[in-house]
């Protein structure tokens, strides 16, 4: 339900939110930041090219204490209301004639000053696999004849990643060394990965946790998450291909996880829901532990996914990131509440700050595909770049960058901030 | 190298510890507890049947203040060199005779008064398939025509399991429900587990840690644990066979594993390392990132396993837990440093807390087979208990027990204390 904190003719004192393609008043996300002065990480709201400090705000005092810690997980679990509570506190907060205003500006911060952090201590990282054009497009180059298996329309299909080497957006992703073997080879070689990768990801951010031993019916799902950002799932897909049978990816995927710093709440995202896209005819029903009417009409998200690739040679040239991919939320085939009942339904406990990654959102074109593996078909086909290179998988000096942008007629557009991260080369 | 500490002579003035099966005075392996008189959880030593409180004793001052938080992972993260020093401490205050006997002995409580707690703060949970025999069996079961991939004998395989679950011996685990398939059933249904399964595993507790992107030289790695313990990582099969791919397992393993509560040191270990078993003629050499003269030369552990079943009807009729299995340590193709090795090869981190897996640990013969699915071949041949019962796989209320135990002539014998927990029908 969209409220008067979704207003468009919403405007903030805060002069930069107002048509702020990321941050305006309509968004508020929170984070974790160190203000320029320094002092203990704490939580902030972006508010244009702002961050006010909430752990000083006029908000409510459990809010305010649970605000004052170095990640966002206290928040996360104090659940929905207490949240909604924040927003609409925040928004009168920012609003242009607000009568706190000078009560706030020492509190608010130049984003382009703050230190931004992790959003949350993550206790457990979980990356599922329901962008269903990845999966077959992957499918194709790991198992040509096999693309797309007999399970992927009945379970949504997801495995533990690494929760210790997930970091926030900026923090340079160095490329792995790992065992080789190309399919010729009689044996593996140890060196540095040759088919380095992005993945274009919706992370989760899990609030109120459950029990172990307890389930969650589907339609209950999404009080379990606090909000939504960006996840970039560097993948060495050499590693990957030889090291992944039985057990699945490992080294492959854990030698870092690149997350944005802002976790945009369910609430602001509430005017970009839609219906979950039907199954094609054929496919069959969802089992009834993953199917809630609800659910459908409106568990899908519209959000538009970008991936762009600035190099070392376009840095030096001064030229601005290049898009080499453009897709949207809405090629997932599971609903972010059919992540979580399904992640429940065996009794497994989620805690706050949990992550849970969608797995990599491809659109159906080729145009929208979400990593270099689908873009390069398997490396074949390298990408041009308007730089005058080509790629084939990323080189040495190579910064990815996830953007996400929601817009609606009727409604102010709204932005997930920057996920970005440079590759470094092998120690 | 062992030194006074594992002098089979020595006695203590805690008179249940001489001759104990688990925890002479040669052992003192560390763990979290709450006495009897309830107050905060922190570390001890098992000594006999008694628990002393580390935090209470005269140990050095940084020991005693890490060793008064609620998990070991402030003991664990001061590395070898303390840890070291604890144990010739704690050996002289609990030597009989000791002058310090009446200043310990109000900090000694009774074991089976006291709780016993998870020993740390899992942050990651990585879980290897190190058992070559167990490797062997299972791939038997889901790939009759490809039991061993590969890459088993070049690559340590494993994956991440789920840090959140694991719950100290005691806690029942309730049967989880989940998507089965049958091979020729049209689509899964969504039921109670009817393949649940115990893994016998050795679990690897991880002291200091390592910064992101560093790496591990294998002649280095054991630096990086702090002790050992035993693992049960429930398996529901009939999930598994249905999920695993392309992933690997996920809701078959999270719903809940066992860890015993105290963690044994790796001095205590020293008088049990023996020489990595050879490699049977054709099998190819390691890597050289994972090969190490040192660790080939005393590498391995000659530690006994056991698995012991209780029934609700065994125990109804009084009768003692029944062995199903017998198995060994030595009976893993790859050392423990191998597994931190190539844990860190990538420059994935590691952190004080996180626990390892060795992966189900069989042995070659049908006696020492580490988990149901090998010993009944797939649930085709029962395994009959004394009770006049037989298993297939596990049922409700059976409880299920590992142990270990070391023995070398010239040394006293040490174990790890039990690993049990009991099945609680699906909710």
């Amino acid at each position: 339900m969209t409220d008067a904190t979704h207003d468009p003719a919403l405007r903030s004192w805060v002069e930069s939110a107002n048509g702020h393609p990321e941050f305006p008043i309509q968004n508020l996300p929170l984070g974790i930041f160190t203000p320029p002065g320094g002092g203990p990480a704490r939580a902030g709201v972006a508010i244009g090219d702002f961050v006010l400090d909430i752990s000083a705000a006029p908000v409510d005092e459990d809010m305010r204490e649970a605000a004052a810690g170095g990640s966002l997980n206290a928040i996360f679990a104090l659940g929905a209301e207490p949240r909604k509570a924040l927003r609409a506190r925040l928004s009168l907060l920012l609003t242009a004639g607000s009568p706190q205003r000078a009560e706030l500006e020492p509190h608010l911060q130049a984003m382009a000053d703050c230190a931004l952090h992790l959003p949350a201590r993550i206790g457990d990282y979980t990356d599922f696999y329901v962008g269903i054009h990845h999966a077959t497009n992957i499918g194709k180059v790991f198992r040509p004849d096999n693309p797309l298996l007999p399970n992927y329309k009945h379970v949504p299909i997801g495995y533990h990643g690494r929760a210790s080497s997930v970091r926030v957006s900026g923090t340079p992703v160095r490329r792995p060394k790992g065992q080789l073997k190309a399919p010729d080879a009689d044996a593996p070689r140890f060196a540095p990965c040759e088919r380095l990768d992005y993945e274009l990801e919706m992370g989760v951010w899990i609030g109120p946790g459950t029990v172990l031993g307890d389930t969650v019916p589907v339609g209950e799902a999404e009080a379990h998450v606090a909000g939504y950002g960006l996840l970039n799932d560097w993948s060495a897909r050499d590693i990957q291909a030889w090291e992944y049978q039985p057990l699945g990816p490992f080294l492959a995927k854990n030698f870092g996880s690149t997350v944005s710093p802002w976790v945009v709440t369910p609430e602001a995202l509430e005017p970009f829901r839609i219906p979950q896209p039907p199954r094609p005819p054929g496919d069959p029903a969802p089992l009834p532990y993953l199917l809630d009417p609800q659910d459908q009409a409106r568990g899908a998200f519209d959000v538009g996914l970008e991936v762009l690739i600035l190099t070392a040679a376009m840095r030096e040239k001064g030229m601005a990131p290049h898009r080499i991919a453009l897709s949207n939320t809405r090629h997932m085939y599971w609903t972010v509440a059919q992540m979580v009942a399904h992640h429940a339904s065996n009794g497994c406990d989620l805690n706050p700050g949990d992550l849970l990654g969608s797995g990599t959102i491809s659109a159906p074109d080729p145009g929208g595909f979400g990593s270099l593996l689908e873009s390069s078909r398997g490396g074949k086909e390298p990408v041009s770049l308007p730089s005058g290179e080509s790629r084939r998988f990323l080189e040495d000096g190579d910064e990815i960058i996830l953007r996400a942008h929601a817009s609606r007629a009727g409604f102010a557009s709204i932005g997930f901030g920057d996920c970005r991260a440079a590759v470094l080369p092998a120690n």
